[in-house]
């Protein structure tokens, strides 16, 4: 018995397109002499489809796709996710399903019975959860389908359920559990994953063959590194991350537990990749090729700057230069020598004369008040208008270039440094953007060594630090990490021995600035927690306010 | 026996807030002669909280604030929703909870079953489903607990649930319901909610006393109409919509049926009062006071500064009018009249020169190319500046115009006219606009005539209507309103008649343009779909692309 694990890219509603990649994954797995080949969560339809699912033209799409994907079983046997309808009147109208497929039939379906729905997940949004379970038979084996959440049950020390799948299909003696997964990456997952797979193999005794989805759908990365695990509780293979792959194992060896192959995971070398992988599959899926980046001089648009380049070639970047008049000069330098390395094109674009009319035009208006936060916001406002107008004219995406700690607080313009098609570093901390700048610079000098080593600032008034408004980012990404990521409680973080005035000043600033983050490009997520969907706050409201 | 319903509007994580208020119904009730009061669903922390529930803090200070309630609850009993902590280790952590506090105790606690995980609803994220129902017996009579959603399995030709809280309550025979809601209001709702505590009156043949929490958080707008249905299932008494109440009932009268006061339902009076509430609990709950608004002199602008004016004051209104190189003598006619005849104050600030100053800066750079949408976005792009300009010097809050319609096909400049802390109408599509200035100009011209009649434009080139990128918008907003408000698939969409490739392009139109709504303010919601949190759609995908 062999059996193949395809590692695919789907996208969002592209039936035709992912039908043509499983058939080419079963091509491959027919040719190595696969007896089964595994395709990820919802492939049909590609996860999260969201609320395209409301739509009954889309459900007739995915059962289409399995029809199709049906006809083509033959030889090989295939176990794919896609959504199916519920036939009772009472519950949600649908499953998320595993479909077994042999023969040219749908031999078995099995539905997922734990349905995450927290942090970027809502599949109780669109799901009832499975209430029948059933191993399914193929060539004398006996197979468990669990789909993703079903597995996590175990190994836990909160579970979310009530509820455990495999439990319920043990007394069918089931000799191979499969799973197939959408299970977004961050920097720590992996460790998670591979912690649940060996905890139900131990728990069950028999090997497991775990499939995820790789690629980006907007904000979430799948990152592959789909899991053999043998019943030892040993990992036999671990795929590759942020790439397809199929790849076909002889049972028999899985079980004998010989095989050991694991990748590496170094967190800044999976955060850049991760990056690479977000930028890259949001332009192509959109059919998009050329992005657009204001370069400051700062760390910050440096390293998207790097980062576009490496996901699309240094042929599809334009970078603009635009200094106001608080602009140093060592800015333009640094901006300029980092387009230089990248082999970008770039123009320098001062704004001091469209600065000048607005405020010949707002000035009588303001009655003598003095420079405060408008004048600054307004200097940010007008490089937005001035790259944004490249984006009208010429196609470009304009890559926004905050990140999480600057989006915490709030330290950015609506409207002006917080526009953008797509945040790149908005999951990352200012403390981790540092980070991602060395792991970028490991092999030579690509991002100017004075961008890294000089303060931050936003040069929007004379001599302005980022330092002058905020505490040190050392400071600040802990109290940020516990609150946001850790939703830890205001007690707790002081527990921690952090001074009492700055924790809750730097929570009331993460609050109140919730309206502008409801306003934000879609974020790369590549923590445990992001801003964006998987993070809802109320903007009005008091608590911590 | 009487029964108050307290109809109040909490702020969510003000604990105190929400206390004060529910001492003070409290008070009202016991003068006249209450047993029991009723507040609505999560009261203590205000709904929805969203993920202020992963805090734990904020859930030990709804718990003080029970405790505190409890204190209060001498001579008179009280029934209030809170959340509450499970004390299984699997599920989820937090019940959705209804308290029945009488003689200073928590004499009973029934959890919530059916837990809404949909449109703008995110239960099961947070709340584990109640598994064990008991009433409460007070004064010997059997109270059924029910939280919102728990009821509305029945009188339904599609539940959405396996299970019917009143089902398994039935065999302990009890003689009221109570129903703590909070359930947002659409201009659709009212109706279904009759006919749902009907249903249930008429299924279990006993009263009904149903309260609904009234106030607008952020995008949410809950209407109030709380409900006394007799056991013949005719409405006893309907609370007024919008705004606070305490009405105490006798209970002998209720179960002879013989009131009958239900609140008028005429669809642009309930969307009038509801965008009311929404902008005037928007600013007030934020400690804002101020608003300011782009008058273009067309008929989007035009009913907003009508409705902020009804909602904040008129001296708390400021109105700029910006024309531009294309802005016809017409529009700032009528946008002068408009602020004319409501008494606001306004500035003429003209961006021709700013216009001008970017136009030199870029043209140098755009190689000859024609003026198309580029120029078009600069103009209302600019606007946003000076707008934000003034909200960033003086403390105005800006308030979007942009209407369903455009946010719908995309007919917008993203940071331009779809800036904004509030979209006041971005849930009512243009021909409801219309319908709405007519009702506001029902008893004399507020809005001029003659931004009513003219044919509506952007005014961002020579002689642009907006009849030359879209559709008439009678036949448009019959499309969208198929597919945005019912979600009807293309297939079912064009069985009712439409042009083929019409449908095609508006569909397409909406799909493409999610990146831009992705990015916009906060919409005020009075239907049963609105744009926001309520529908959730890929950025990145395919389907109808």
């Amino acid at each position: 018995m062999k059996i193949a694990l395809a590692q695919i890219n789907p996208l969002i509603g592209d039936f035709e397109g992912n039908l043509h990649q499983m058939l080419r994954a079963a091509e491959q797995a027919r040719s190595d002499g696969a007896d089964i080949i595994i395709y990820p969560e919802l492939t049909t339809c590609g996860y999260p489809p969201r609320d395209f699912l409301d739509f009954d033209d889309f459900i007739r799409l995915a059962e289409t796709t399995i029809e199709q994907l049906a006809q083509a079983a033959y030889g090989i046997a295939m176990v794919v996710g896609s959504p199916s309808r519920n036939p009772r009147i009472e519950g949600k109208d649908l499953f998320n399903s595993a479909y077994f497929l042999a023969d040219g039939q749908v031999q078995h379906v099995q539905h997922k019975a734990l349905l995450p729905t927290y942090d970027v997940f809502d599949e109780y949004r669109y799901f009832e959860p499975a209430s029948e379970f059933n191993v399914v038979t193929y060539k004398g084996l006996r197979f468990a389908l669990t789909i993703c959440e079903d597995i996590w049950n175990v190994g836990n020390e909160n579970p979310l359920y009530t509820t455990c799948p495999l439990d319920e299909m043990r007394a069918q003696h089931p000799d191979v559990i499969i799973n197939i997964s959408a299970s977004p990456f961050n920097y720590a997952h992996s460790h998670g994953r591979i912690h649940v797979a060996k905890a139900n193999v131990q728990r069950y005794g028999i090997p497991m063959f775990y499939v995820n989805q790789v690629g980006a759908q907007t904000e979430l990365i799948f990152d592959g590194g789909s899991l053999v695990i043998s019943p030892d509780g040993q990992v036999y293979d671990e795929l590759p991350y942020f790439q397809q792959c199929v790849r076909t194992y002889e049972l028999s060896k899985v079980m004998s537990g010989r095989g050991s192959s694991e990748q590496p995971k170094h967190k800044y070398h999976l955060i850049h990749d991760a990056l690479l992988l977000g930028l890259r599959d949001y332009f192509s899926k959109l059919g998009l090729r050329r992005a657009i980046v204001g370069l400051s001089g700062g760390i910050d648009s440096a390293v998207t700057a790097v980062l576009a380049v490496r996901a699309l070639g240094p042929e599809n970047v334009l970078a603009l230069l635009m200094p106001s008049p608080f602009s140093s000069q060592h800015s333009v330098d640094d901006a300029r020598q980092l387009a230089e390395n990248l082999g970008i094109s770039y123009k320098i674009i001062p704004i001091s004369n469209v600065y000048d009319a607005c405020l010949e035009l707002l000035t009588p208006h303001f009655k003598g008040r003095p420079f405060d936060i408008t004048e600054e916001n307004l200097q940010a406002r007008i490089r937005a208008i001035v790259l944004m107008a490249f984006s009208n004219k010429f196609g470009y995406i304009l890559l926004n270039t905050s990140n999480k700690s600057e989006a915490a607080v709030g330290y950015g313009t609506l409207y002006g440094d917080m526009c953008g098609g797509l945040s790149v570093l908005g999951d990352v901390y200012k403390t981790e953007v540092y980070e991602l700048a060395k792991y970028i610079n490991k092999d030579g000098e690509v991002i100017p060594h004075n961008t890294i080593v000089k303060p931050p600032s936003a040069e929007l008034r004379p001599n302005q630090k980022d330092s002058d408004s905020l505490p040190p980012y050392e400071v600040l990404d802990q109290i940020l990490y516990q609150y946001i990521d850790r939703s830890q409680s205001p007690k707790d973080i002081l527990d921690m021995g952090f001074n009492p005035s700055l924790v809750r000043r730097v929570l009331r600033m993460v609050n109140i600035n919730e309206f502008k983050r409801h306003q934000a490009p879609p974020i790369l997520r590549i923590s445990g927690k992001a801003f964006g969907v998987g993070r809802r706050m109320p903007i009005v409201g008091k608590y911590l306010g």
